[in-house]
């Protein structure tokens, strides 16, 4: 199977997390993508009752053309699960996220949502984070002053552009700047470190975080239990 | 002397700190308004050449008025000094900003000035912070359920509103929580807290960061030297 088929047969395989009447995150990225089509059949042919969360315009977009309904995370009581990919998971289970650039809003809807489910083919499976760019969502004002300082510190920062060479600005209107570090020893202090930046809104450790992961292997998709 | 008499003495104090060729951030505020008023008048009657870096629309609007250059953080190569109000300062010198909602730019600006000057009256000198309500920007997405968070945590929550009625949004189309705490006991920890909840842009804890104060007083306004 390639890559593509992988990331389909998680995204369907995800759908049996949800029970009628839940409250669902929806992420963002290819894998996902996959799912919400599952989500969307299964809305028409079984009758199945859901409310989605999304976190990009692109979902929400996707959700609306499959009739999904739809509610903001502010319009709801509580999220029972969210069903989102990821960039680099690594073996005790921390991740990297915001290839997409949805970051900020897949975070949101994560730290309110009773359940993290991520789907992911093999390739994402790694030892230690980090050969995948991390993505730091930064204000737009003193972001050139923010890279200078990501610069002086080793971090080998580069701003994310869109195909015409432009800066690539977020669903909330932000840049992206991808840090290259090649191995991310200690997530935790990095992530303390970038929380603490003036002008970073969010990054893309996602740490102590997800709850199964579902992997795509040749042999089919596997279930990993990461944390209660 | 009433409370806009000793605003404007400080503002009018605090631009011999100005030299010619620097590069100056320029605050926001009441007490800022009058030291731009000054600063204009300087530029016309001594010829005095300086780079003005702004933390508003409302100052960058007074200052091309008065025909003060202007750059963005960005495009300078340092700042020199920036001159800034302040809500509360506490005897240890750590500060609280943020009553004109422009605390991300003013700390954007703050962390890149070599130097920091904060002008207040008098009423702003307090023992410990926490009187005046600590402003938190904060991710329209999602603010709802952040705003519940901090409820549950006893912080004593309130949306910033309009005359109006409607939500306040930043320079940064963000919303400001305010946080009325009556009394901050550890600042640092709090600030710790709040660089660490998702959704968060900014807080208007300005911990270790000035380096002088003048104060409006009576007899007259006095320079506080906080760190070097």
């Amino acid at each position: 199977m390639n890559q593509n088929e992988l990331k389909r047969l998680v995204g369907e395989k995800s759908v049996e997390w949800i029970k009628d009447g839940m409250i669902v995150g929806l992420g963002t990225g290819s894998t996902v993508r996959y799912m919400v089509d599952a989500l969307g059949r299964r809305v028409v042919e079984e009758g199945l009752k859901i409310t989605g969360v999304t976190t990009s315009n692109a979902t929400a977009k996707q959700a609306t053309e499959l009739n999904i309904p739809l509610r903001s995370v502010d319009e709801v009581d509580h999220i029972d699960l969210v069903i989102d990919g990821a960039d680099e998971i690594s073996r005790d289970f921390q991740g990297i996220k915001g290839g997409g650039a949805a970051l900020l809003f897949e975070k949101i809807v994560a730290v309110n949502s009773k359940k993290v489910l991520w789907i992911v083919d093999e390739s994402k499976m790694v030892d230690k984070l980090g050969a995948f760019p991390l993505p730091v969502e930064v204000i737009p004002y003193g972001s050139q002053k923010l890279f200078e300082r990501f610069e002086a510190k080793g971090l080998n920062p580069t701003f994310r552009k869109k195909e015409d060479g432009s800066l690539l600005l977020t669903d909330s209107d932000n840049y992206i700047i991808d840090l290259h570090l090649g191995q991310i020893d200690d997530p935790h202090s990095l992530a303390d470190y970038l929380d603490k930046q003036v002008g970073v809104v969010e990054h893309g450790l996602f740490l102590d975080m997800v709850n199964d992961v579902i992997v795509g292997q040749q042999l089919g998709p596997v279930v990993l239990h990461a944390r209660d």
